[in-house]
């Protein structure tokens, strides 16, 4: 049996526009380890030419329809686009759940067009890390716009859209308040509201909704270099898709003129800092290397010792 | 000004009864640190009467009518019950979102009951720890029950319900195939299935689904001591709630009588201990002490350095 292809060599590869080489990078990248790291580092530090979006949305809201058409308009202007799929439910993610509803057939025929889904419960934890690290190796194959599509709900999907340059939050009108209460929290870190479904007739609401929620926001905020636009889209009549690849486009010339740009690319780089920390940490401390955690743990369980001394004394033994 | 009551004395008053100081034991435990954190490590080690019933379910399943009238059956017991609730859309929650579907009224008029919401995106992101030390210290007030609702999305959420002794998963028939699959994942943790609604005529195939899941789960799996129940509720007639409170005692006498308890008390040791650890380490990082993270986040930012080697130099900087 050949020895394996170093990943180093791979993002050469990738580098080079060999598709293939990307497929087994990502890979290597979701699972993780010592030997892929190096090359994910090397990715991190050439990165950065990408424009990176986070588009968010309850399943339901209509999102990967709308990606699914925005990817068409990137295509027409001849750029590249790659999408991650973080959603289970999404119809990128292979449709395991839900089934077909989108053709993304002509889609995924497109060299321009790079389409991944990945696993919302990995086993390491380290979801949100392997996601970006994700994208620098998509950002090293060359493609103009990275979308990550996540359903906006947890911790972890949440922090992968805000360590995006660009978040897109998409609403569907009549979903009904049940749902759209999941998503209360994500509304505030929009910099660009998509309504999807506009052509029904109930879109009308959401729309002044949002606009009512955004101008009571900017009475009592700071001026932004930035204002949050609200679009009226349909992924069946393709009505408002051009107008979100212009906004996504204006937000990201909007980061570059303004001190915008240089506060996010530090508060996401000190999230990936921390991030990439706790799961390696994660890692260490479930680890058979740390001889004592069955020991504490069998405390622990009989009541003995509780959990935030047994926590220190883990800190305290484990080594960096 | 009279120096605050010091919270290993607040326990003291929590075990007597006294209710003021359970809510604001509580509170310290919520915002955390390490004047509060001797007394719950006390009543951490002094727990374990209680049994803790995570209760999982997308808002709109019905979950909190349920478990308001579950409150009742087992207050008809002479038995007392405390709710802890994490969805933010949950009216136990104050209804902030949603208004008051529900009327609490009568419940939190009963001194064997008491509710208490808690904020699902903490500054600290200590949610899952915080959650279950306030589960220590409603165990110390001397609660029978202790019911952690939960939206039952992200990661965190998953892991508090997992944190519990016993998990029933509540199903709406109808909610739609969108909002059912945002918790695919959490239908295998279920020790307890209950299908809301159940007086719908589509709650037959909710039910019906649900069986055909197991079925086909128990085929290939191991025997196991306990057989998970599907049972039809209802909310509004009050159908199966009682039938709901003898699966979660006749679950607890499962797990005492087989090798499930000590199995499942020791997870849940092992990931108390771990999660504290994490939490310490979080806050230690976000905390100014270290002095190297800005420096190690600017080189970030400019991509001079890669986030796996900011980690490794956070962690090796570190003192615990």
């Amino acid at each position: 049996m050949p020895a394996p292809v170093a990943s180093l060599d791979l993002l050469e590869r990738v580098r080079a526009g060999d598709r293939f080489a990307l497929g087994r990078l990502i890979t290597r990248a979701e699972v993780g380890g010592a030997e892929v790291r190096s090359a994910l580092a090397q990715a991190y530090r050439t990165a950065g030419s990408a424009h990176v979006v986070g588009i968010t949305g309850v399943p339901g809201s209509g999102k990967s329809s709308l990606i699914s058409r925005l990817a068409q308009e990137v295509r027409r202007d001849g750029r590249t686009v790659a999408i991650i799929a973080i959603d289970p439910s999404s119809p990128f993610s292979g449709g395991a759940i839900l089934g077909d509803r989108i053709r993304m057939g002509e889609l995924g025929l497109d060299a321009g067009v790079f389409i991944r889904s990945m696993a919302t419960r990995g086993a390491s934890g380290g979801l949100a890390g392997a996601t970006l690290a994700v994208a620098d190796v998509m950002d090293s194959a060359g493609f103009d716009l990275i979308v990550i599509e996540t359903v906006g709900v947890g911790q972890d999907e949440v922090e992968i859209v805000r360590a995006s340059h660009t978040t897109v939050v998409v609403s569907a009108p009549g979903l009904g308040d049940d749902v759209q209460a999941i998503k209360a929290g994500i509304l505030e870190i929009a910099d660009i509201h998509a309504v999807s479904k506009c052509d029904r007739p109930d879109a009308a609401r959401t729309l002044a909704d949002l606009n009512a929620m955004l101008a009571l926001g900017s009475a009592v905020g700071a001026p932004s270099a930035w204002r949050v636009p609200v679009l009226a889209t349909s992924a069946q009549s393709g009505e408002g898709v051009r107008e979100m690849l212009s906004a996504i486009d204006a937000h990201r010339t909007a980061l570059r003129a303004s001190e915008l740009g240089p506060e996010r690319a530090r508060r996401v780089a000190e999230y990936r800092a921390l991030k990439t920390a706790e799961d390696l940490l994660r890692a260490q401390f479930t680890s058979a290397r740390n001889a004592n955690l069955a020991g504490l743990v069998e405390r622990v369980t009989r009541r003995e010792l509780d959990p935030f001394t047994a926590a220190e004394t883990l800190l305290s033994n484990a080594t960096f």
